[in-house]
């Protein structure tokens, strides 16, 4: 026995969502129709009105259904600073740390293997804006995976001998963690990084 | 800072999801965003119709676009065998075991401080299908909790003295499951429910 064609549409449907499986997709489809039909067709119009109007900002690449987003339209913003990173999400966590300065936002990390070269990512976009821009300090916080320090890297490099402070965010232990617990390589950085106590 | 008001209004729609919260939500919309804006306008589609198109069956009650469901359509089945669940997810779970009996689906179980009744839940259309049907024997596979449990009995109460055979699924160890790690109750049912070793 399976669903009925229309149940079985909406349980695939569902998997595309990160994280969602075969079990899951079942208990959101099942629970939606038994208890919330009016959610299930508000979410359906709130996926159709996203998916055809939001695009990306022309300024900073973010997520946007605006030309040019709120951030980088309000005017108390830190307009020396800007803050290059790998995807909208991450525009969103590192604004929840207090930075105010700009942002703009790659399209990932460069991944030569996949065909994912500086032109894919948004480099050439990013150097306009920086040139258009009157920023002092660029911050790389691109991941601290492999890629992402590549990423770093190779920006850091382009922009050399342009007049700019290039910044990469540190790496070190995670408040609350561990020593025992923390990986050799952070931990290596953490100790490459020490800072003289202040008092 | 916070995202632009469609993908806003996307993150809140998602959360009636069972299972998501704010930060899944946000994952979820922005990697449909970047990543499968198709998938996204397929799975606004599979919504709209789903919520819309289906309906129960009105032999089973469990959920399907058709009036009668195709398990009640199925001519090979046993109709004299009736399962008795708590939802249509139930129906999916029981049917994997290889039961090929008749279903009937309960609105969830018996919940007098909730309000919920034998009316709100469904008995008198399960008396219904009794009586239509050539049943010999009703399976009672509500969820073995303390709700399903009183379901159960008050609906093996009902059926006593009408000629019929009640039983209930049994309990006790899961297959796999080790004593030391199970609870008491369980085990306790387990022993209970032993049965003598046939050579």
């Amino acid at each position: 026995m399976s669903f009925s064609p229309l149940i079985r549409h909406l349980i695939d449907s569902l998997r595309i969502l990160p994280g969602v499986g075969q079990k899951t997709a079942q208990r959101m489809a099942l629970q939606m129709l038994e208890r919330d039909r009016s959610g299930g067709l508000r979410l359906a119009q709130a996926l159709t009105q996203a998916m055809e109007g939001v695009g990306h900002c022309k300024r900073c690449r973010t997520l946007s259904e605006d030309e040019v987003c709120e951030i980088c339209l309000d005017p108390r913003r830190d307009d020396n600073l800007l803050c290059v990173v790998q995807g909208p999400m991450d525009v969103y966590a590192v604004d929840q740390t207090g930075f105010r300065g700009r942002y703009f936002v790659l399209k990932g990390h460069l991944s030569p293997l996949d065909g994912l070269g500086p032109e894919a990512i948004g480099i050439p976009e990013l150097l306009a804006r920086i040139e258009q821009g009157t920023f002092v300090e660029i911050i790389l916080a691109t991941n601290p995976t492999v890629e992402g320090e590549a990423t770093a890297h190779y920006i850091a490099q382009l922009l050399a001998n342009k007049g700019l402070v290039t910044s990469r965010i540190a790496h070190g232990m995670p408040l609350g963690g561990e020593l025992e617990l923390v990986d050799g390589g952070t931990l290596a950085h953490a100790f490459s990084g020490r800072r003289p106590i202040v008092l």
